[in-house]
C-alpha cells in the first residue's frame, strides 16, 4: 500500500504559509507503517489540482488531500476530484443540516455559501465529527482511498484522529511499522549531544536498525530518536532498548521527557510527586510561563496563579507572592536592565519553600517571543534540576 | 517562465524534519515574479526521484532541487538528473581540490566519501562560494534550467542568495511580479466574509488581475487577500485600491488590521492613541493575553501588568487590579462553571475607566491550547470594539 499526500492552497506555493498539515500527516502514516513516496503541494487551479490528483491515482493507493473545503469560490477540491474520477456531486440534506446546527449553537445565522459544504462527489462518505463547518470525506473509488480534509490544522487533526486513523488500518492492516522512542534534553548543545553519543550513532549506521537521528526544535528542547522497523511494538521496542539505556545512561543530567512529554508536564509532575503548589511571578515573559503550565491542563491543582508585574523582584516579593497565592514553589523571570544590545539579560528566580535559588541568563536579542519562549525552558529547567537536587 | 521546486529527502517524507527550505524559495520566487505551480518532495529513491525530474522537465522552465548532495551513499540527486537527461557524470578536479582546502582549513582530513561532491552531470556549473562541502550546481539543458542545491538551510541560502538570484534574472528578467495586500478580520465567520463581497469576488474572478483569496487562520483572524501582478508596485497598488477600499468599507467593523498586523497590536495603538493604559486578570487563559501584549514588545508603556488567579471575578476585582497596577483599561478572561461537556464557557470582562462589559463566550472543547488563545483573541477583539464606539 503506498499512500500520497496533496496539500492544496495558493498561499503555500507563495510561501506564506508553512505547510505544517502535511508534516504532521507524514508522521502519522510513518507510524501507521504506510509508506508515502510523493508528497505534492498545488495552488488553488482547478486544472493543475486535477493533474495532481489524476497522478497521485496513477501510483497511489491512498491519497490524502488537505484544503479547499471552506465555503468559498477558491474552495475547489471536491469538485476537481469529482471531475477528475468522472463523478458528479451531490447535494446532502443531512449534512447541510449538519452544517447548520454548527452555526446555530454559535448564535450565527449561516450565510448560503456554507450549502457548498454540503455537496460531495457521489459515493464518498462523511467522516463524523468534524469541529469546524468543513466536513472530511472518504471515497473509495476504484481501489483507491481518497480521504479530503479542511486545510485548518486543528479541524484536519481532529477528524484524522477520529475517524482516518480507523479507516487506514482496515485499508492497510500493518504489516511491518516503524515504531520510535524518543528521549528529550535540555541544557546542553546539540553538537555536545552527538559528542556525547558518536559511538552509538556510528555503531547504529552499521546495523541499520534501529536507526538514530536528531532533532533540535529550539524552546520545546533536544530529540534523541531512536527507531526500529518490526512486525510488531514489542519486537521493536527490544531492539531500541539496549541503545536506548546507552543512551540515557550518557545523558541524565539533561533529560526532561520521553516521546511528546514537554518540559513543563515533567516539572508539573515533579511538584505533584512531592506535593508542592507552584506560582509564577513574570516580567520578561509575561504571563507565558503560566499559560504554559496552565495549557497543560492535567495538573490544574499543582498550578495556583501568578502575577505579572515589572521587576526586579526582591526575594521578599516572591515569598509574597508564595503567600498570597498559597505555594510551595515560586518561579520568576525579570529583565535584568543591560546595556548590551545584542542580547536580553534575564534573571531567574526560585522560590522553593524557603530555600532561594537566582541565576541570570543572556538571550540574543532576535524575535522577543522567541526569546521569551527561551527564558521559559530556561527556568522550567533550572527547577528541574534544583528538585533534583532535592530529591537526590 | 514556470518554476518547480523538488525537495529531495526520505526524512521530509517520514515527517522527521519541516522543509522549511521550499517555504524560503517559494518567498524568493515570488519576489522575483516567478510562477511557481507545484513543489514536489521525494525520498532518496533513485527511480522516484527520475519521475520527479521527468515530470518536472515536462511542466517547468525552471527547476529548483534541494537536497541529497552530500558525501553518504544515499545522496545520488546529480547522478539521477543526469540519468534522466542522458548525460554522464564527469569528475571536476579543480572542484575536488576546493573541496579538500575546505576540510585543510578545518583542520581534519577529507574522507574518501567527499570525493563523489566532485562529480556532476555533464555541462552543469558550479555555483560561486558554497559555505558547507557541497557544491551547488545550475544547468541549462534544452532550455529548461536546473538548480541542484545542498539539503541544509544555511547552505542552500547562501549559495542561493550570492548566486541563483543573478542567474534567475538573466534567465527570467522580472516583467511582472505580484503584490498583495491583505485586510485582517475577526469577529466574523468566513463564510459570511465571503458573502458580503460575492460581487467583488464575481467582478475580479472575470477581470482575472487582482485576484481574491481568503485564509482563515483561526486564532490569527481570518485574510482576505487582493493580490495584483503588474510590472511595479505603484501599478500594482492602483489596480488594488479601488477593490481594497470597496472590501474595507463593506467589511469595516471587523478590520484589524493589514499585511502581517496582529490584533494584539492593533489594542496596543487603540490604547496608545487613547492615553490608555492596560492591564489583564487572567485565569481560562492564564497569562497568554498578557504574553501576547508583551511579545509585541513595541508599546511596553502601555502594558502595566496582569494577575494570574482563579475566577469568578466581579467588578471590584478589576478595579482593585486596575488600581494596583495603575491601569485605565483592564481586561479579563476567566471559566464559567458549567456542566456542558463539548465546549468550556468563557467570561470575558472589560473594565475602560469607570465602565463595565461582560460576556459570555463557548468555545469548543479539543485541544486546551487552542481555545486559550481562542479566547485571547476574542477578548482582545471585545475591546476593539469597545474602544471603537468610544471614538465615535
Amino acid at each position: 500500500m503506498k499512500a500520497e499526500i496533496i496539500s492544496v492552497g495558493t498561499e503555500l506555493l507563495l510561501g506564506q504559509l508553512v505547510d505544517t498539515n502535511s508534516v504532521w500527516l507524514s508522521q502519522q502514516l510513518t507510524s501507521l507503517g504506510i509508506d508515502s513516496h510523493f508528497k505534492t503541494t498545488v495552488g488553488d487551479n482547478a486544472s493543475n489540482i486535477e493533474q495532481v490528483m489524476a497522478l497521485a491515482t496513477q501510483r497511489a493507493d491512498i491519497i490524502i488531500a488537505t484544503g479547499g473545503l471552506g465555503p468559498t469560490q477558491d474552495d475547489i477540491t471536491k469538485e476537481t476530484l469529482a471531475k477528475t474520477l468522472g463523478l458528479e456531486l451531490v447535494y446532502d440534506e443531512a449534512l447541510a443540516e449538519t452544517i447548520k446546527e454548527k452555526f446555530a449553537i454559535r448564535n450565527i445565522e449561516m450565510s448560503q455559501n456554507n450549502y457548498r459544504q454540503a455537496y460531495y462527489p457521489k459515493g464518498a462518505v462523511v467522516l463524523d465529527q468534524f469541529p469546524g463547518t468543513a466536513p472530511g470525506l472518504y471515497l473509495n473509488h476504484d481501489n483507491t482511498h481518497y480521504f479530503l480534509l479542511p486545510g485548518v490544522p486543528y479541524e484536519m487533526k481532529a477528524i484524522f484522529e477520529s475517524s482516518v486513523i480507523t479507516k487506514l488500518r482496515e485499508i492497510a492492516p500493518i504489516e511491518e511499522q516503524i515504531y520510535t522512542e524518543i528521549v528529550k534534553v535540555w541544557g546542553i548543545p546539540e553538537s555536545d549531544v552527538a559528542e556525547k553519543i558518536a559511538k552509538i550513532d556510528d555503531d547504529l549506521a552499521e546495523i541499520g536498525n534501529p536507526k538514530l537521528s536528531y532533532l533540535a526544535s529550539g524552546i520545546n528542547g533536544i530529540s534523541v530518536r531512536i527507531s526500529a522497523k518490526s512486525q510488531n511494538e514489542e519486537n521493536a521496542l527490544s531492539l531500541i532498548k539496549p541503545y536506548q539505556d546507552e543512551i540515557e545512561a550518557l545523558l541524565k543530567p539533561y533529560i526532561f521527557g520521553h516521546n511528546s512529554d514537554t518540559m513543563e508536564e515533567y516539572i508539573l509532575s515533579l511538584c505533584k510527586k512531592n506535593d508542592f503548589k507552584i506560582a509564577c511571578a513574570e516580567w520578561f515573559t509575561a504571563g507565558m510561563m503560566a499559560s504554559r503550565l496552565m495549557a497543560y491542563g492535567k495538573t490544574l491543582e499543582v498550578f495556583t496563579g501568578g502575577a505579572i508585574k515589572r521587576g526586579p523582584f526582591k526575594r521578599e516579593y516572591l515569598t509574597e507572592i508564595q503567600n498570597e497565592l498559597g505555594s510551595d514553589v515560586v518561579l520568576a523571570v525579570t529583565e535584568h536592565p543591560s546595556e548590551k544590545t545584542t542580547v536580553w539579560e534575564c534573571q531567574l528566580h526560585i522560590l522553593l519553600n524557603d530555600q532561594y535559588f537566582s541565576k541570570m541568563i543572556q538571550i540574543p536579542r532576535h524575535q522577543k517571543e522567541e526569546a521569551m519562549a527561551f527564558a521559559v525552558i530556561n527556568c522550567f529547567n533550572f527547577l528541574k534540576n534544583q528538585l533534583q537536587t532535592v530529591e537526590e
